[in-house]
């Protein structure tokens, strides 16, 4: 089955907004089975929302439309529809109390021009879509379907994953589909592939393996196909219990899991306090962190350490380590998370200290040199990791290569 | 002018990458007056491209197009247009020997595979590209202009706005036009809106205005239409003279600086250094400044502050005002600036309490509630903010709004 993907907005051919949408939901439907053909931007146009229903009907099976569905004049998509498809606007109530439900929630009435956001064409299936005014309307004509959403992402993603997706695999009567992300961090994708090389040469040709590599983190997708859903999930579940023993410690989770989030899973779970110091990433691991609602439960603070005289004073770095072997070296790493662990009151410390660049490199301790300790009731341990020439990579690898540290002993104790 | 977008990859279709391209094309062609009617993104497939060209050039006099360049076979958009424009490839000197420079900067020989991108249709005019080995492709066809320019961005770049929009301004003898931003903080859209109506009423019919809000900054974008650049951009430096003295405070800077950058050519140019003493933020303010190159010059480090004990400990904050006023007050924030201040020996230090959410919130306080303070060489002040409900914005613009009480302080210094 063919999909091509029409998304409508004056704001995304000025340039003013990045079109996720259409990324978000293409990717939902090639997880889905669904092939998408082609993506189409277009404006708050009549003939042309017209003209592009015509020419994507005859490349596709179904048409997915977001946008276009606000109360206000620029939002045509709803009365374009209902002509395109020679249709009436009739009062819809489920719509309707949908809508005063959301105005009674903000203690507003239902304003004469949000009223109108409970017609719906007559020849539609009116979508419910319970964050927002504007409901979904799925079109058939001519073996097609058509289906339009609004262009909130929200209110697109409820809608797409939890009514149009499963009536599309209904109607289409298609394959069952399981999709898994393994999430991985501290190998490289081309490291990583030599390694699991033999596991995915032992894939059935009915489950395909995809790297998704970001700075720091490569995502492995699982996708099985077949006709039986519970029997895929039950093979899924098997390959990646023997994928668990051939790389145990670089899986740290599944389905897009942050690993800040596994971390503030694992402090809860044993009971432990954390804290960080960090020179090159300047704040930025205990931004990750404290990104996690709730994180104060389990993360006391931390000390940017961004001269040496802070390194001195407030993690007591002794002066004559910095002078003997630098900022970024081992010994500097080390006593600067002993020092936080004592200073902090907490059970482990994070510590990085590195040249993220562009400038400050030499021949013998290049930008990307970065040294990671962690602290803890065992003691103190410690690595060197070379990383680009990328400051806000740099970053980001750092605090992530530190999370993983942690992890690493928090899974172990 | 009407111009089409076409994105090639097959990556697009299976979202496994966000459009960005799309986006950044359509706002600098907005940006040079040429009027973007339909963005299509398909995959790397013969017939489909063609196709696509077959309906762009019904609606669009230029056809702008990104991807499939690359050097190896899942990329064919370079063999489809000279098969569409019945065009021989060619060898083409300049191009080689870009790539052999590319290669030689790698300290690489030109692979066999590599060569291939020397050669281009007999019918185009090629582009160098000094950033990569694909060379941009200009065709010209029946009176469209089609060009075809690789997908990695930073290449597709540099082409569209030092080559093509020059070119597409030349042939098409396009009126001038001269856009300035305004970068603005502190207020929202609304409120300045109101605040600048009359000058924005003011402004003649050629000169545009557009708000483009983001959390704690709002953008304004003046865009000038004519005849003659120089008069324009005079016009223009004179509206913002006008506008400076209406909101002299709001403005930041212009043409998409980041507070961070503003913040640290300040502390250089007035010889001062900066720290920080972060509790809901997490860390954030301190990245940010520490994310631009060069920030160790003017930040020395901060503390973060998420336990009272940290506060207290770290930072002389009085067990008693913790007690008495909470840790969301003005008491604590100001006593966390003093205390960084002095613990960090800094001139000036940022210190932020505030509840980021979505818990934590009482009545009396709500989630976003957040208290800011600068501690400096005259003193200390602090000022209440009341956010709203989104964890990561209420971090950003507590972030932001501590930068936007420094950078107004070093200001008027």
């Amino acid at each position: 089955m063919k999909a091509e993907i029409i998304n409508i907005g004056d704001e995304l051919l000025i340039g003013q907004v990045v079109n996720t949408n259409a990324s978000w939901m293409a990717s939902e439907l090639s997880n889905a089975g669904i092939k998408v053909i082609q993506i189409t931007g277009i404006a708050d146009d009549e003939v042309q929302i017209k003209k592009s229903l015509d020419q994507a009907k005859e490349r596709a099976d179904v048409i997915l439309i977001s946008g276009g569905l606000g109360p206000t004049k620029d939002d045509i998509t709803k009365k374009t529809l209902a002509e395109y498809f020679h249709s009436q606007l009739i009062f819809h109530k489920p719509t309707y109390e949908n809508v005063k439900k959301i105005f009674a929630a903000r203690n507003f009435n239902v304003s004469e021009v949000n009223k109108q956001q409970a017609l719906v064409p007559d020849k539609c299936i009116p979508l419910l879509n319970v964050n927002g005014t504007a409901p979904g309307m799925w079109f058939e004509d001519n073996g097609k379907v058509i289906v339009s959403m609004p262009g909130v992402p929200f209110e697109m993603q409820a809608l797409l994953k939890e009514q149009v997706i499963p009536m599309l695999q209904k109607k289409y009567k298609m394959e069952a589909i399981v999709n898994k992300t393994i999430m991985t961090t501290g190998w490289g994708e081309s490291y990583l592939a030599e390694k699991i090389k033999d596991w995915e040469d032992s894939l059935p040709d009915y489950i395909k393996l995809a790297y998704l590599p970001q700075p720091g983190i490569v995502r492995l997708r699982l996708s099985a196909h077949g006709d039986n859903k519970e029997k895929l999930k039950n093979e899924i579940d098997i390959l990646i219990e023997r994928l668990k023993k051939i790389i145990p410690k670089v899986i740290y989770g599944f389905d897009e899991i942050s690993l800040e989030e596994v971390i503030g899973e694992l402090l809860k779970e044993k009971n432990k306090i954390a804290g960080t110091a960090e020179s090159c990433t300047g704040g930025y691991l205990s931004h990750l962190i404290t990104s996690i609602p709730g994180s104060s439960a389990y993360f006391k603070g931390g000390i940017i350490s961004y001269a040496n005289e802070i390194k001195i004073k407030q993690l007591d770095v002794k002066e004559q380590s910095l002078i003997k072997y630098g900022a970024v070296s081992r010994q500097v790493v080390e006593e600067m998370a002993i020092g936080a662990r004592k200073n902090l009151g907490v059970d482990y410390a994070m510590a990085i200290s590195g040249i993220a660049g562009p400038d400050g490199g030499t021949d013998e301790k290049p930008v990307g040199t970065t040294w990671i300790a962690l602290a803890g009731p065992a003691g103190v341990k410690s690595k060197i990791f070379h990383f680009g020439e990328h400051r806000g990579r740099n970053i980001r690898r750092a605090a992530l290569a530190a999370l993983n540290m942690l992890r690493i002993t928090l899974t172990a104790i």
